[in-house]
């Protein structure tokens, strides 16, 4: 056991100090593999394009602000941008893929994790939801190989420390140079007194399950393990030596081509840029229209359901223009949008316009479609994008009016809301209704379905929901417990906008806090335990004199003088 | 829907602004019914001592610190300490008892929760621990009711809010007046922007089930819910007018003393009080002796096997001397002395001094007597400080040096460590060893036994131990995953001082942080939920400007100024 190592895991930047990067610059999440500048897609002929290779090449100079060279393979949000980018391409654009190699394209440098200057010159908010977006990002990882059956194997051809540990082990499984200098190590907490923020430590011990006293010497040894005894430790699954990797590598991926459970054939479907008309405070895609108030402090979603061409298509064969593909992509960018460029937009008010029919033709044509490859990849992307919501720091609440199309998918909407108000119409012609998509292809993190959690206190409840197939008015739907509120006509427009305005009233940090803990009861799952309990006590920390004060490890890391702690345990 | 309602649960207090406490102040946790100030602890005639009655009735001017009246049934933590014992007492001193009321002496009020004045004016440190101490006394009613077959019914005769109403959440039962006024709320978020910190967010959807958009605006709603309303949104099970509630709440007692499973009979065992010796930097019980070096930043416990008289005595029949009761009951105080007068004391040294043989005795003893309630009481209270441990923010290193006793009930404590360090003892002297009571009765919160937590990995390894009856030296210990490190005697030294010193270099701040993540692998339950989860967000909320900051919604609370945000989503 030595004592506290002063070893670096990154070299200092060379120049003049950081620059405090300003929120003002507008992050934008599109990108594609002709675009890419740290990463390398490739489809190796030796494994006659059924492997494909994410070879992680930082190009120091293109951080996503100035002021920290992204050396050693160090990553900031643009790094990750391009790698949930990759994931999304070879899902869709890549059928034939059976396994995936995640690897370094330098020699003796696996990654070096999250850039320290980067993470030592943001914001908290930044910080936060920068660890949010890599950890959805090791996610997809997880959700490729489980769900669209395409293993994954990290090929740690160098060191890999904190963040570039963490991407490991989102993999399924590691196998490790062992060429007495490449390790695995977690050094956040000894170096910079914060915690590995992108998983780490719930996939030590939960996924790996390392044993805990070997993971706690682990996770405060800043040189990491090496060789054999990363194997014995369970951090890595093999060791080779540097003559034998390559076919070591190799012959692992064969065997996770193998155990390979995707079925896909044919060509892949590319995925066209969205391409939306933004004007101040607007973004106009094609189905979806987002607006900020930043005055009251609410954006608005508009979700516009698909035309009858669109539902009547066969979605095996729309290729990117499948209206629920299409609509949840651009849904996806304009949460992403909300999310980074958009802070205090306390509060989502979500609405549909369309034609519920057509909508509940769109889930029976992706119920129908099974095990069509495809079509099973549309399913899984509007379940990571309703999930995106449901992690998402923003209360959300959902406004069913005359005109809307809140059915099955669409209907999932309100139940990733915080609440629904849905107007009693006196006509009745304003509604919502089920549809088999509400009934399992869309679980949420805590792996029961959203109907699941909401009737936690009477399971028989969705039985009989299940049962429910015509179009439900106000009545009905509070009868079942679908909405919360249903003001009549005279009520609706003072009771929504009192609800609205109370709401951006409140400390967006308790409504942080609250709407974490009452969105996923039930259950825990790794994921859960990521997002819920990880994430907290890395937000705690992440303002903790200790880590971010003058005096903070995290703000004098790389300069001469040492952390200076307050020692008092909390 | 209201606008932000301006309704104050508890008013200002009369006089100077309240004074900050120091935390010089020692804190004391033993303390016995006749010297209760808060608290009325009576078994009323009408059920023949079946029923024990808690009535909250604390005295406005006993705080345990100056400067924040405990007005309208608000508390501290002496307060809690109080009900803490009353838990104890009921369990140990009256076997007859078989359900629990927990009610208001006062009228109109059942209680206002945590005191503001005292929250606002108290250190982080202090709120934190504040809470995690209120938490464990929640999780002790529920334990009461599952594990001793105790159940409970919360009387609210007047409007429980924010603790309050968590104190309700943590009964099995609540039946709330139905008198136009009394009502429950969790008024937390909108009034304080912080989060209830008793468990309160999580019992709400986990507990008792309460449909996600309900308790998304019952968190919200400061006035809270009453009357019917509070039973269709499953916050409480009944409500009754004033003039039917006794009886209500007597025929619901009655109910629950039917399905009681507690099948105690005879004498209760009056606990009697520790009185250890204390002077500066070390207190001396009969079984244990904590040393706390501030220079150091390190506390030691040392606890002294049971001597051959005490093995050998029948534990059914040993009342309040028994090795195991007396000897977890300092070890718990010395725990709780750590967490709340010692908080810069970040790592504790766990060491045993005795005969093996004789805790395999006592646990044999423990095991053997089964049904025996008051034995049964032993084995929970034990489960009760492991748990302690496990959620205390200090790190934990055992020892095993020659003369140790790390056995059964005793290594467990090893097994709550974050390591153990065993001397490799060339005479093979210095051993550990397994009892039954490492494979079932001291589950941790999460579920599982230590030994299956810690070997979640390899679970045939669990199933392997449980034959192994043998002292084990280091050699076998270690090659049984049983300890971390086996230094030999010429290493021993040198490796046991650079880890003390490494660890207490670290920032508190990520250890606490660490630990809690790597702890409880596994399965999530609702206590670790609280524990884990709800606990982490609101230790990043109680540091959030928005609530504690100059302007905060807890400082200003009682103010003329309202508070002002920083409206920024994290």
């Amino acid at each position: 056991m030595a004592p506290l190592p002063q070893r670096l895991p990154q070299p200092k930047p060379t120049g003049s100090v950081p620059v405090i990067p300003t929120m003002d610059d507008t992050i934008r999440f599109e990108t594609s593999p002709d675009r890419y500048r740290h990463w390398k897609l490739t489809f190796p002929d030796t494994h006659h394009g059924a492997v494909a290779v994410l070879a992680m090449d930082v190009q120091e100079d293109a951080g996503l602000r100035p002021g920290y060279p992204l050396k050693l393979n160090s990553y900031d949000l643009g790094v990750d941008i391009e790698l949930a980018d990759a994931i999304q391409r070879i899902r869709f654009e890549h059928p034939a893929v059976r396994a995936l190699v995640v690897t370094s394209a330098r020699d003796r440098i696996f990654s070096a994790g999250a850039n320290i200057y980067m993470l030592g010159s943001s914001t908290h908010t930044f910080k936060v939801n920068f660890c949010k977006y890599t950890n959805e990002t090791r996610v997809y990882l997880e959700e490729l190989s489980q769900e669209s059956g395409v293993p994954t194997l990290a090929a740690i051809n160098g060191t890999a420390s904190g963040g570039g540990y963490e991407l490991v082990l989102a993999c399924d499984e590691a196998i490790l140079q062992d060429d007495g200098n490449a390790a695995v190590s977690l050094p956040e907490a000894p170096l910079l007194a914060v915690l590995p923020g992108t998983g780490g430590l719930t996939r030590l011990v939960d996924k790996r399950k390392v044993r805990r006293d070997l993971a706690d010497v682990f996770s405060t040894l800043a040189e990491g393990v090496r060789g054999r005894r990363a194997v014995e430790w369970r951090l890595v699954d093999e060791v080779a030596p540097r003559s034998r990797f390559e076919v070591s590598v190799r012959d692992r991926t064969q065997k996770l081509i193998a155990r390979s459970k995707r079925r896909a054939t044919g060509e892949g479907v590319r995925l066209d840029p969205l391409d939306p008309a933004r004007t101040v405070g607007r973004t106009e895609y094609r189905h979806v229209t987002l607006t900020v108030d930043d005055t009251r402090r609410v954006a608005e979603i508009t979700l516009r359901g698909p035309i009858v061409s669109e539902a009547s298509r066969d979605p095996r064969t729309a290729g990117a223009d499948a209206w629920a593909l299409r609509a949840f992509r651009e849904l996806d960018d304009a949460i992403l949008d909300l999310r980074f460029n958009h802070p205090t937009a306390g509060l989502i008010l979500l609405r549909t316009q369309g034609d519920p029919d057509a909508v509940r033709s769109v889930d029976r044509a992706l119920v129908a479609a099974g095990d069509d490859w495809f079509v099973r990849e549309i399913r899984l992307h509007i379940r990571r994008v309703l999930k995106r919501i449901d992690l998402s720091a923003r209360s959300v609440f959902a406004l069913v009016e005359p005109g809307s199309c809140f059915v099955g998918s669409v209907f999932e909407l309100t139940l990733a809301a915080d609440r629904t108000y849905m107007l009693d119409d006196p006509d009745g012609a304003t509604v919502v209704g089920l549809s088999d998509m509400n009934f399992g292809p869309l679980p949420m993190s805590n792996g029961l379905t959203r109907l699941q959690t909401r009737f936690l206190g009477e399971p028989t409840a969705v039985e009989k929901l299940q049962g429910v197939t015509e179009a439900l008015d106000a009545g009905m739907a509070m009868k079942l417990g679908l909405v919360t509120f249903a003001p009549d006509p005279i009520d609706w427009d003072d009771e929504v906008r009192m609800a609205v305005e109370e709401r951006t009233s409140l400390s967006p940090d308790a409504m942080t806090g609250m709407e974490a803990s009452l969105r996923f009861a039930g259950p825990e799952t790794m994921e859960t335990k990521i997002f819920g309990r990880l994430t907290a006590w890395q937000n705690w920390i992440f303002q903790r004199p200790n880590a971010v004060g003058p005096k903070g490890a995290l703000t004098v890391y790389g300069r001469p003088e040492r952390a200076v702690f307050d020692y008092k345990r909390t």
